[in-house]
């Protein structure tokens, strides 16, 4: 409900149910979190890509480019990590109730945070914990930025200084440590559809 | 471009092209703009609901409704509106790029804020003013917001103690002060599968 007494809330004259029935299938939110280099990008936009093959709407939120647009005034401190995370929520939670498969790729650290995306969509809302340890992550390491984060050029390094809360009830866990990458992708696709399509 | 060098763009891996084949039209932006009841949400709700009707896949993004989410950190100070348009900007951007038809529902008083909306998509911006003037809005006034900006008890507000700068080379003008809403809607509907049709 709005705050301010001058807000007027304006409802959409087509409903959740007209929206699924002209796409064919459910919007909803896909939420991937994990540490940095766990695989969140890669499975998000190969998940994308293959549903889209298949004829469903998906569309992929991911952190890095959100940053450099939406959240581009938004730093790395504690505060700011939370804000960027509250405007990706609202921003799934609009696509969702467009009717889009939204699949989000971010870092996401905070249990606090990704219940909160949870209670701000009016779209069904997965919790996916793409999971990788630490050390495992630190091996990949694609982009360097471990090494910069244990040389001290980067703070706020999920990990390594500022902590990762594990979810506790996932709604689907994709180990990338001990699957490759296309039994992650496979998962993701097929429990997205088991969820959207009607 | 990312200006933190820790970023890194992801690419997504369906193209526009994907995008327009999978949905028979393509994404873009109708910004409508327009002074407080001047009739941009009655008239995007109305062409988001006959564009529905038809199979094409539009979606509304209102002021209102906003900043009861995404804004709602957000005042009415220059400052902030400012901001508030620059993130729904960055949003209708990102919904376009999905493919959407995103028809936005902003007063957005400023022409270099809807500069900015325009710059940063990627997908067709469509400047769209609702042409009703001062006189006429505040007579409608449905939310009795003129009245109490009259009163001194709403500071800021558009056309009153705030400016509004008419759109110079809008793509479309719709005039709800001599129109009546049935001609402004069919108009706008036809205006936006002119230009999303393949």
């Amino acid at each position: 409900m709005p705050k301010n007494p001058n807000l007027t809330k304006v409802n959409h004259l087509v409903s959740k149910q007209d929206r699924t029935s002209n796409k064919d299938h459910r919007g909803g939110i896909f939420w991937l979190t994990g540490l940095s280099a766990s695989g969140k990008s890669t499975l998000a936009m190969r998940a994308e890509a293959a549903l889209q093959e298949k004829g469903l709407h998906a569309y992929v939120l991911d952190g890095d480019n959100v940053r450099c647009g939406l959240c581009r005034d938004l730093s790395f401190s504690d505060e700011d990590r939370e804000e960027n995370i509250r405007r990706v929520s609202e921003v799934a939670a609009l696509m969702a109730d467009a009717g889009l498969i939204v699949i989000s790729a971010f870092i996401s650290p905070f249990k606090l945070g990704r219940e909160n995306a949870r209670a701000v969509s009016s779209a069904p809302f997965h919790e996916v914990y793409i999971k990788a340890d630490i050390e495992t992550c630190e091996r990949r390491d694609p982009k360097g930025l471990y090494k910069k984060a244990r040389a001290g050029e980067i703070k706020n390094f999920t990990g390594i200084d500022s902590p990762y809360e594990v979810p506790e009830t996932p709604d689907l866990v994709l180990d990338t440590e001990n699957q490759d990458i296309e039994q992650s992708v496979q998962a993701l696709i097929e429990y997205i559809e088991s969820e959207v399509l009607v």
